[in-house]
């Protein structure tokens, strides 16, 4: 499997919006085993997506989907920084 | 909803059997939504777990669990280090 840790800064007071946007463009995607929107507790800008994939593969054809286009041209005027903490390997048995 | 980004890393040459502890002792967790096991991609010694609660009471109550109880007790010699890189809102509608 493959795995994604993804540390993203909105604009200040867009928070909410973007993370909508996120999360909007992350429905039936295939080969998608799980995609999680978190909201940060202390800084009010940062979103955190953490994802996990059958493979890469799965997760770099996922970026041309109509679904996820949209959604990440609706979302890139609202990221200040993105930083990629982590690609990670999940144990198999997802809870 | 509650949710945690937890950072773990192993004594050198120990990673799997730690993740396999921490992989067994997250099994039926009430209140657990989803908690993901993951071996850094490019530190060999690094672990990251991703967690996602109904609430952080669920969460804290999982640690008096016994499942996890054994599970620290047999990870904790294992532990080199840990940090909690985050604590989150997750947007509900898990994926």
């Amino acid at each position: 499997m493959f795995g994604l840790i993804g540390k993203i800064t909105a604009e200040s007071g867009r928070r909410a919006e973007l993370a909508a946007y996120l999360h909007d463009g992350s429905r039936d995607l295939p080969g998608c085993l799980s995609y999680v929107v978190a909201l940060d507790s202390q800084d009010p800008d940062v979103i955190w997506v953490t994802e996990v994939w059958e493979d890469a593969e799965a997760h770099k054809a996922s970026l041309r989907l109509p679904s996820v286009q949209k959604a990440i041209t609706k979302g890139r005027p609202l990221i200040a920084g993105f930083e990629t903490v982590a690609t990670t390997d999940p144990l198999p048995g997802l809870r």
